[in-house]
């Protein structure tokens, strides 16, 4: 009975995991120094590329790009990193809190100004490349390939990835400028259209011919979602927040509420088929500062008021609003470390994507430029519709492809329609986009600044 | 070419996932919903448990006992998240996230003070429900048995989990009364002799001897890995503070080194066999206020104190401090919206684990019973030592089992000497240490406050 097994001493580190982890449990111990190495070095890297007049961002990415990439140089320890479930889950987490912080900064009403414009950018945003992708230089830079495959490719150039614009917005101070809504609400279109066109293609792939009655599924879903979501959770909100309030008026239950609206709805939108970042957006999006105020004045306010003498009359006022912004209690501000924590593993993660390899075929590589170039001169078109609100810098902003235009490929790959040239030249657009997106977007904006 | 797969419509949740998640990707989209319910419900119970005079802690256990257990009613919905591997890592984040904040409430020195009481009331914590484990209930209770079960069921009571009994200190906010000191030391003394305890009895099961260099080595570890961290961390950190604050002097840098420094040392701890939760604590313990005075003013100072009119002497001075704390720049405040987020799926999961029809057959009740009672008077024991500083507090503080002593269990079963009605003895007793401890240390605490 004594002796049966022989993993006494391999066990030791089992005794020392939570409950659930006591199988496996050594990965649970690698993944808490991978995140504490992507933690720091995101936070080392940032400030260093922003010296350098790049945004932090850019910072995330490279370090994420020269991670993912050691292993040219022999040193494999990062390769478990970039394939690891729940290194890639804390990552969506990531961008779902940025998507999140970006909506709650968003005024709906706001959004809804810049619409008729948004959706202008985001449909011509999807055609223009799709149909420059699929019918001009698909055929003249890939020759002899399939009908079908130049349909994929055209899709593929048609997605927008909006993280790394809504980032750098974001971390410049510009969510509230007119150019950052257009963005916003035509990324919003664009990742719907970008459903649509992606069941469209993969239904000619597979049947030869495209159901009226699944896209109109498609669309009604994705618009019912949408509206559904932002206009019902405006009508429970108020009530909830008040209902909430008297259960429990500390800090906790309102970053409980809008945090767990937030993940429901990502799981949503998931679920019909979008991005769950847009979900998380529309999440932000319906919670108005407005609908908070059952929660109580924070304690800093409580305690600072006693101590304002009457010799300072007016003093309170002028210092309550500053306070409020400060205090760590708006529900905005109490997501911000969940952002600090979450948000650079996304952008590491995607850099760490990125294969160098894929850089080394000169012939490859060749098509990829040229391929990039239609991907950027597409999006830059749908910029136009922005007319006289910035629309460099809102062409500029659909352009990066990031996760969504590599995930329409790996089904195109799927799918059997897309080779591995194919496949290779979109990985190449997908990288350029997004690292090439940052700087520039950095320097437009500055620009205006000025 | 064009009509190969048949998981075009299956493939378009995967569209919408993130990089590395394009495989399994429902999962993802799953786990996002069941965060979004254990953030909320916790939320919802923990109030409801406290109107009953009950500590928030048992809120959310109470709420992972009924969710786990809801397939007894036939509803299987919750069965997947209790052994799900990425909320069980986000399980354990939320515990260690726990262990950091207490550790950045304790003061090192003060933990020092305590020293020599925490070591005996550890050292008697263990020894004595070991002994009366292995040699006087187990063989009266559980008779006609091995010897090494008997061994293995001491090595089981000598356990403590600390996580639940510092969750009910720092919620009461009692964190820094002696009688906390000594639990908190004595639980690091504890997570190490039981380590050793269970070394010991693993080896005399496999080889039926004991290495005493294997065991000397342990404890050296062990000692070489608290020592060494904290000393070597309270050397580095106020240079790495004042060299990364010249590189950004904002919070989310402050924010950044404390967590990866925790992350690390959990990492570490796990790796040589601790629990994790210690190197988090050890994190905590080497952060000091002081090393971290190179981070900026906060904003808010900033914006408040030119505000102040000259008609206010001296208003400046007594409004910073309360500004100071409350700015959510300390890096403990900074740390608490993560643990609102993280430290409730840990509560929540460790209930999930309660499985009722353990308590279903009487004989097994009521054996479970009796060692129950000895794993509290074991524990009662050596609250003892702690003498006029809260025996009784720090006793009970012991008491709780969790994780560590089903974990030990584990092992046991898994090295063959323990059977299915010894461990589910273990099961009841790790259950009842477990909901019991915090309503009677909440009750205890309050009767000191009066």
């Amino acid at each position: 009975m004594a002796d049966t097994t022989d993993a006494a001493c391999a066990d030791r580190p089992v005794a020392a995991a939570a409950f659930g982890l006591a199988a496996g449990s050594d990965v649970v111990g690698e993944n808490l120094l991978w995140l504490a190495i992507i933690l720091m070095s995101a936070r080392l890297f940032a400030p260093l590329a922003q010296r350098l007049g790049f945004p932090a961002v850019l910072g995330e990415l490279l370090l994420g790009v020269v991670l993912g990439n050691l292993s040219l140089f022999g040193v494999q320890l990062f390769d478990t990193i970039a394939k690891d479930p729940i290194i890639a889950f804390i990552a969506e987490l990531g961008v779902i809190v940025l998507l999140l912080q970006i909506g709650l900064e968003t005024r709906l009403a706001d959004l809804i100004k810049v619409g008729p414009r948004a959706f202008a950018v985001g449909a011509l945003g999807i055609v223009a490349p799709f149909v420059l992708g699929a019918f001009v230089v698909g055929p003249w830079l890939l020759p002899g390939l399939n009908a079908n495959a130049y349909l994929f490719l055209g899709a593929t150039l048609a997605a927008t990835s909006v993280g790394i614009t809504g980032r750098v917005f974001r971390d410049l101070g510009k969510l509230n400028i007119p150019a950052a809504r257009i963005v916003l609400g035509a990324a919003v279109i664009d990742d719907v259209l970008g459903l649509v066109i992606l069941a469209v293609v993969s239904s000619l792939v597979k049947v030869g011919s495209v159901s009226v009655s699944e896209v109109s599924w498609i669309i009604a879903q994705a618009v019912l979602f949408l509206a559904g979501s932002i206009w019902i959770g405006r009508l429970i909100a108020p009530h909830s927040s008040r209902w909430l309030a008297r259960l429990d008026a500390g800090p906790s239950m309102l970053f409980a509420q809008v945090l767990a609206t937030a993940l429901t709805l990502a799981w949503l939108a998931h679920a019909i088929g979008l991005a769950p970042i847009i979900g998380a957006f529309a999440a932000g999006l319906l919670f108005e500062p407005l609908f908070l105020k059952d929660f109580n004045q924070p304690q800093i306010v409580r305690e600072i008021e006693p101590l304002i003498p009457a010799s300072a009359p007016g003093l309170a006022d002028k210092l309550r609003p500053i306070l409020l912004k400060h205090s760590g209690h708006q529900h905005e501000h109490m997501i911000e470390p969940i952002g600090y924590f979450f948000v650079p593993v996304f952008f590491v993660l995607t850099g760490m994507q990125v294969d160098l390899n894929t850089l080394a075929d000169p012939a490859v590589l060749g098509v990829g430029l040229g391929i990039t170039a239609v991907a950027v001169i597409g999006k830059l078109v749908a910029g136009l519709a922005a007319g006289d609100s910035g629309k460099w810098l809102v062409g500029w902003g659909m352009v990066p492809r990031g996760e969504v235009g590599l995930i329409f490929a790996m089904v195109g790959k799927k799918l059997g329609v897309m080779n591995e040239s194919m496949f290779s030249v979109i990985v190449i657009m997908v990288i350029l986009t997004t690292l090439i997106t940052p700087p520039v977007l950095t320097m437009l904006l500055r620009r205006r600044g000025e």
